[in-house]
């Protein structure tokens, strides 16, 4: 059993209302000196037996197909 | 200007509805070997000047108090 992440975000060029809010927040909570934050998702994905080519590749293929959307979302999977 | 990353995953006796619908598209979709799969959130969290133990104390803070639920999540903060 070995654990692949893989991290989901926006593009850069998508704006990410969520960032924004929590930079308003901060501010307002009184957490000077943070001046941007992008909210993205992390996905902790199991997979049996070791993690090879074949099977960081699978990840991928899932990653874009079910966990992003290449459209608007960058993704990256690293081993944990 | 430097980039503090803040991960947020559910606790471990926390069900995960998300994560359970995903390994079952794996398993529709033919991804096998995906046992399982939790979601979570991905914070980049950008913070002016250098990052030092007190600025990395002031993330902590700010994960807890606004990123992370602490009763039903929990939170790592890096480094990037």
């Amino acid at each position: 059993m070995a654990r692949v992440i893989v991290d989901v975000m926006l593009k850069p060029e998508i704006l990410d209302p969520q960032g924004q809010a929590i930079v308003g927040a901060c501010q307002r909570l009184g957490f000077s000196g943070v001046s941007h934050v992008r909210q993205g998702k992390r996905f902790e994905v199991d997979v049996e037996g070791e993690v090879d080519d074949a099977k960081l590749a699978d990840v991928r293929r899932l990653a874009e197909t079910l966990l992003a959307n290449p459209v608007i979302e960058d993704f990256e999977v690293h081993v944990e």
